[in-house]
C-alpha cells in the first residue's frame, strides 16, 4: 500500500518477467534500452560534432532522465519552467538553464529562493530591459549575481529580442549592470523542428543561423565575452555543425520520439535516427459495437494538440480515435477479429511533452518486463 | 515553505485582500461564490423536479467540491475513473458511482480493495456478461455482493449495452448472479450535451429517453426491481422532467462552465442557467512583437481538445491562441495598447474537464482575494 501511494497501483510488478502485459492501464511506459540507445546516439554525434549538449526536460520531466543525459556528458539541463528547474536543482543536475524569461513578482522572488541555494551553474533567459533591471535588482538584493544569457527570437516571436539591435544592446545593458553576468545568448527555433522535409528544414535553420552568427561575431568583436551559443532541437540538431554556431544544443524530443517522427520514418521522409521509447499501455474496456472496441485511453492520457496515438501493439492494423476524456475508439480493419475485453493496447504517444505532463509515472519496461518506476517529478510544475 | 510544498506557491496569499491579482501563474481559479450559487441553483431545479443528484466528480476532481455538492443535497457523486472513486470514498463522500466499466484484472483487484473498506453505497456500471461474471466472482470472494447498474450506450456507442434486448439480458443477469446486486440502469448521452440548438439537443434527447423508459418498464413489468436510473449532463439536465425517466442527474458541467458554454449565452443560443466560476490566471511574459504579446499560458495549463480559451480579464477585446507548451499567443485589437510585462490576463477555460486535470490547486477566490487553495484531488487518477 506504500508502493501504491508513492509509486502508483503498478509497484508490485517491479522485476516480474511478463509483468509488461499486466500493468494497470493507462500506463505511460518508456522503453528503458531504446531510451539508453537514444542519450547515447545524440551524445555520439554531440562528441564527434564538437558541440556540448544541454538537453530540455520539458519533455521528459524527469530528474532520473536529466541524470542519464548527465552522465552520458551532457553539462547540464534545459527547463521550460521555473519549476522545472526548481525540481531539477533539487535533484542535484548541475547546469540548470531557465529558457522561458521569469518576468513576474513571484517568479523572481521564487527565482532569488532558488539562486540562494547550492548549485553548480543556474541561468535565466532575459528578452526586454525592464526584466533585466529586475533580475539584477533583486540578485543585488540577493547579493548573488545572476547568470543570463540574451533570448534571440529567430523568426518564431514567441519570446526573445525582435532583432540583432535589440540583442546587441540587452547584451551590452546585461555587462554594464551590477547583478547580472551575461553568460552568452540563447535562440531556439520552435518553427523550424516539424517542416517534414529535410532541406527546407535546413535552408531555413542556416539563414537563422547566419543571423545569430552575425551576432555572436559583433558581440565579440566588441570586446564582449559570448561563452555560451545555445539552441537547436531534435528536428535541427544535427544541422548546426556545419555552421558551427551553436556551443551547445538544447534537444529534448530525441529521447523518447513521438507520433510525429514515426510517421517521418514511416512515409520516407527524413526523420531524425532515434527509436521511439514512449508508449501508453491502454485496454479495451467495451466490445459493444461492430467494427470497433473502445479503450481506457482517452484525451485525459494523450494529448491532442497533435496527431492522433499510433497504434504500437494488440491490434494490428487498427486506428485510434479519441472517444472523450477517459476512452479511446480502436477502429478495426475490415475483418479483423475484435480483440477481447481487457486485451492491452500499446501506442505511441502523440506530441510527446504534454502526453508525458498527463502521467505521474514512468513505467520504466525492458523487453516484456516492468523493471522500475520512476515519478514524473516536474509534472504540472510551473 | 511546508505550505508551498503542500498548497504550492501562492499559499502565502491566503486570505490577503487584492491577493488575486498577485498570483503566481498560470494559477486555475474558482470563483467561490460563483460556484456555489451554481451548485444551489441546481439543487433548486432538482429539488423542483423532483429527481435526484448524483454530480459528476470527472469535471472537477475535487473531494472538496464534492463535499458542497453533497451538503447542498446530492445523494453521491459519479466518477469516472476508479481512481477518482478511490479518492472520494477516502475522503467520506457517500454514493460513489463508478460510471465507466472496469474490466481488467488489476482493476477488479482494485476495486474489491475499495469495496471491502468502509462505505456508505459503492457501485459500478456494467455492459458485458463476460465482465459482469468477473465481478461476481470477485465479490463473492471478498464475501460481499457488489452493487452494479447495466449500462445502455444511448446511441453515443463508446461503452454501455447496444440495445434494449442486451440491457434485459444483462440486468437479468445481475439479478440472477450471486455476487451482484442490481441497482439500475445508466444512459448517458455524451454526444448530446453540446448540440448548440435546444430544440435539436431536446428532440433527439426526449427520443433516447423514450427508447430508456420502454427499457425499465419492461424490466419492472418482469418484477425486476430498477430503483435507480442515472443519466443526463449538463447540457440535458432540464430535459427529462417533462419525460419522467430518470430518478437521478450525473450533471458534471454545471459547477464550473466553460467557453463552450460562454458563447452559447453571447451569440444567443439557449446555455444551461449557470455561472461562469472557473478561469486561468496567465501573465504577459514577452513584449518583443508587433500586435500581441506572449503569456505563460500554453498548452500545458489549457485543454486542447475543444475551443481556445476567452480572454476574460486584463486584455479586453483580446483573442489568444495556443503558442506551444508554456506559452500563448495574446492578440489585440488593432490600436489598443499592449498590456505590460508582468500584466496577469485571465481566461476562461476551454473545455473545463481536462483543463482541470492539468492543474494540481484551485485557487479559490471570492471578489479581488484568494480565500484557499483547494487540492485537484484527483487529477490524472486512473
Amino acid at each position: 500500500m506504500d508502493d501504491m501511494l508513492t509509486l502508483g497501483p503498478n509497484a508490485r510488478f517491479i522485476g516480474k518477467p511478463g509483468s509488461r502485459a499486466a500493468l494497470d492501464t493507462p500506463a505511460l511506459l518508456v522503453d528503458r534500452d531504446a531510451l539508453e540507445r537514444n542519450i547515447a546516439a545524440m551524445a555520439a554525434h554531440a562528441h564527434t560534432a564538437g558541440v556540448a549538449l544541454r538537453p530540455h526536460a520539458k519533455t521528459h520531466k524527469s530528474a532520473r532522465i536529466a541524470q542519464l543525459q548527465v552522465e552520458a556528458g551532457a553539462l547540464g539541463i534545459c527547463c521550460a519552467t521555473l519549476g522545472e528547474a526548481e525540481v531539477m536543482v533539487t535533484a542535484g543536475i548541475p547546469g540548470v538553464h531557465i529558457t522561458s524569461p521569469q518576468v513576474t513578482e513571484p517568479k523572481i522572488a521564487r527565482l532569488m529562493m532558488l539562486h540562494a541555494r547550492p548549485h553548480e551553474g543556474l541561468s535565466v533567459v532575459v528578452d526586454h530591459p525592464d526584466n533585466l533591471a529586475a533580475l539584477a535588482r533583486a540578485a543585488r538584493q540577493a547579493g548573488k549575481p545572476l547568470d543570463v544569457l540574451v533570448d534571440f527570437s529567430a523568426g518564431h516571436g514567441r519570446t526573445g529580442c525582435a532583432d540583432e539591435a535589440a540583442v546587441a544592446a540587452l547584451a551590452r545593458e546585461a555587462v554594464a549592470t551590477d547583478g547580472t553576468i551575461l553568460r552568452g545568448i540563447q535562440s531556439y527555433s520552435g518553427n523550424l523542428q516539424h517542416i517534414s522535409m529535410r532541406d527546407e528544414r535546413r535552408s531555413r535553420a542556416l539563414a537563422q543561423l547566419d543571423r545569430l552568427r552575425g551576432i555572436v561575431a559583433r558581440l565579440r568583436d566588441a570586446g564582449i565575452d559570448v561563452p555560451i551559443v545555445s539552441g537547436a532541437g531534435t528536428g535541427t540538431f544535427d544541422l548546426d555543425p556545419e555552421a558551427r554556431v551553436f556551443t551547445e544544443l538544447q534537444v529534448g524530443s530525441y529521447v523518447f520520439m513521438d507520433v510525429d517522427y514515426l510517421r517521418a520514418l514511416k512515409d520516407g521522409r527524413n526523420a531524425p535516427p532515434f527509436e521511439t521509447a514512449l508508449f501508453v499501455a491502454t485496454a479495451v474496456v467495451s466490445v459493444n459495437a461492430q467494427g470497433y472496441a473502445t479503450t481506457d485511453g482517452g484525451l485525459k492520457c494523450f494529448a491532442t494538440d497533435g496527431p492522433v496515438p499510433d497504434v504500437a501493439r494488440g491490434a494490428p492494423g487498427s486506428r485510434y480515435e479519441f472517444f472523450g476524456d477517459e476512452h479511446g475508439k480502436l477502429i478495426l480493419p475490415p475483418g479483423a477479429p475484435r480483440p477481447p475485453l481487457g486485451a492491452m493496447i500499446e501506442c505511441v504517444t502523440p506530441h510527446c511533452d504534454p502526453t508525458v505532463n498527463l502521467h505521474d509515472f514512468y513505467h520504466v519496461v525492458s523487453g516484456d518486463a516492468l523493471v522500475d518506476i520512476w515519478p514524473v517529478d516536474a509534472r504540472g510544475k510551473r
